[in-house]
């Protein structure tokens, strides 16, 4: 059952140690298989190095275990609540990689301060408000998956073009058109962190980049228009 | 004599340098065997690669060396200082890890910036009071012990449920229910002390989140009612 | 055709994921060859460990694609300019490195903070004024390479003694007298930009060495009296 | 010739790149044999990986190279200035470390806000003043050394205490009993200087540690009474 997508997730979830972007257990990804409406997602705990594709977990979009032995990631809530409320992504990837989660437990957004960060990402990466208490003692991953949808729609985002949120005090989460899709914007997220948080402490005053830089780069990548690598957006990586 | 034991404090005390917790030989892990009240504990001065199982010192609580026929890690005293004071803790680790060690040299306590630190330390990690002329020329690495315990003491605070200490101007201890689980601990510290400075650079007035985050996160890892991982807290890592 | 000059531009381009200075495929190698006019560069979008020399890409100075089936480097066009308007220069390399895309995003200038710098760069590294709106919506990667050699005509520096500048919000460009060289410049690059971030961090105010120190360095390893390494600049690398 | 000292400086220089100290070949590593009154020294501008015991340079106390096909370091003036002022030194090393740079960069001297500091440092590692244009005009490699020797004349250091200094603008020196005594104190003082620069972030106010605990600690592991490791201090590392 879903073979393919059990090994893409399995090999999303593998990338994460390979580029850093976790310690120990401390991220998960997950897969969405439009046509049948399920999620395949990493088992709740296991190590990297015990994951085989078998172990994924498949989950209906009521969150209910469809095929496998394990408990599903203790986050699978979250990715649900996403993948029921941002139509059109098919993997989401949740880490705690230490510069993003720096700016996730600053409460801040993350600026356009460069072309780097203007290729993958249409605009700030925001970051959600505090969640209340209220939120934290009842349904907690689903409220936190709500929490994030929330923002996007408050701030008018679209999430295909913003693919990434800073959880306030908690940590990032990032989607895309595919399982490692949303692995690459996972990464691109930690480096632009990391090169945002070095960019403010040498100029506090920096804003970002204009719009039409913005506008510029990121079409040259996405869209009808994109003019980078030999053909599409996946062969360019 | 304890070779089980031996083997795990010989195992944690490698994990050392391989999560980079460790230059040169700064560090040690100990454990403690509670059924007959010994600690086995490295020896002093000898670098990680040359570590063996036979090698570990066994010293009973009152620093006698039992087994052993090299000289216990200068720390023994105030390793066994906190397996004294610190009830129900099995392992204990020392390092100079470098982030947790500026936090220590700042004479900073972390707080609870976000749900990394919440699923491990239930509240901000502390720092010790500077210690005085009189505790430093005394019996010097027995009143590091005292002045920690001190410090637990004074704040309320649980040693089971913030495993982790800033010695002021030193170096951090974390310890746990294992030699493993100290380690564990030291790592966690690390990312922690790390994440809490770039928090801290972005956004200088951060005080953390709030406790109906850090109680949820914490009990989803700890006590009875815990529900990440497979079973209960070891699987789970 | 121009096949040691492709080995050249292949082994650059290799060389940036091994000195950490590219993350997936965020930067490019090219190499120019003054005889033919013709310059060598990496193909668009393909990863390094899939490049071989027979797919590097063939272009005159008007941007025709002279040999190689793939599409060249989108920021073919800025290294075409560079190679017109930089004369003796035979090697360009553009990367995202963190700490140098750093300073550019900040729109700031590297001062010669040490010898580090002076062995290398005779004076500050520059940083281009931000793009117009006409310049990013026109032809931009060759108004990119324009602003770089504004940049220089305006503060009547030699791109000789100074290969590289930040374009401002976007990354750094390095060059030199080989697609080699490029590689060396962009590695000192990263590094000063790495010691001068941290450098402010500690002081301020700190505003580089003096005119005569950075005479000696520079002239120490450039130009006649050079008296490093074993006989000329190539060998003492 | 000098066999065994050519071996112990081979060492030394290949231990820099393995532990981060250097990038290229930026730094190098001498010793000096008390008895013939001759120093080893690296080749100028060779890189590491090209270093064998052979294409080490013998050169005497006025600079006269005694055996070696090679130029040596350009550096050479420098080190033996040292050996002829700090009475009992035995191996120098110099790097362009970047954490220790930035120091040297920043003209500052590194308080001892730490233990770690304590264990190998008896005070503050000291900042040279600026060096003079008639210093750099003239026998600039030997007046590098001189300026070292006159801070610790000025601020009456004890060099075998204090075995490390940072040149104002350039980069450290460290030295020791040996080629690879002065390694260690080169890895000792770029963690250190790592985490004062973090130290001083935290807490800009930080001056650093007891006079009571540097004494404690830099006595535990140096002179009559020192009580760290197995026997004495060689062995302890």
């Amino acid at each position: 059952m879903l073979e393919q997508l059990k090994q893409e997730v399995l090999e999303a979830n593998l990338a994460l140690p390979r580029y850093d972007l976790v310690t120990f257990t401390w991220g998960n990804a997950s897969g969405f298989d439009e046509e049948s409406k399920l999620m395949v997602i990493k088992p709740s705990g296991v190590s990297y190095d015990e994951l085989t594709a078998e172990k994924m977990v498949v989950v209906d979009l009521n969150g209910h275990t469809i095929e496998g032995e394990l408990r599903p990631s203790s986050d699978t809530p979250t990715h649900l609540e996403l993948y029921r409320r941002f139509t059109g992504i098919a993997g989401i990837v949740h880490t705690h990689s230490p510069w993003a989660t720096s700016w996730s437990q600053a409460g801040l957004e993350l600026p356009v301060f460069g072309t780097t960060h203007a290729d993958y990402f249409n605009g700030a990466v925001p970051c959600t408000r505090p969640m209340t208490t209220a939120e934290i003692s009842g349904d907690y991953e689903l409220e936190t998956g709500n929490v994030i949808a929330e923002t996007f729609e408050t701030k008018q985002l679209s999430p295909l073009e913003v693919p990434a949120v800073f959880v306030h005090g908690h940590a990032p989460f990032t989607w895309g058109a595919s399982p490692a899709d949303a692995v690459y914007h996972a990464v691109v997220l930690e480096e632009t962190a990391k090169m945002g948080s070095r960019t403010r402490a040498l100029q506090p005053s920096a804003s970002g980049i204009s719009s039409a830089l913005l506008d510029k780069h990121f079409s040259r990548k996405h869209g009808s228009h994109a003019y980078y690598g030999q053909a599409g957006k996946e062969e360019s990586r």
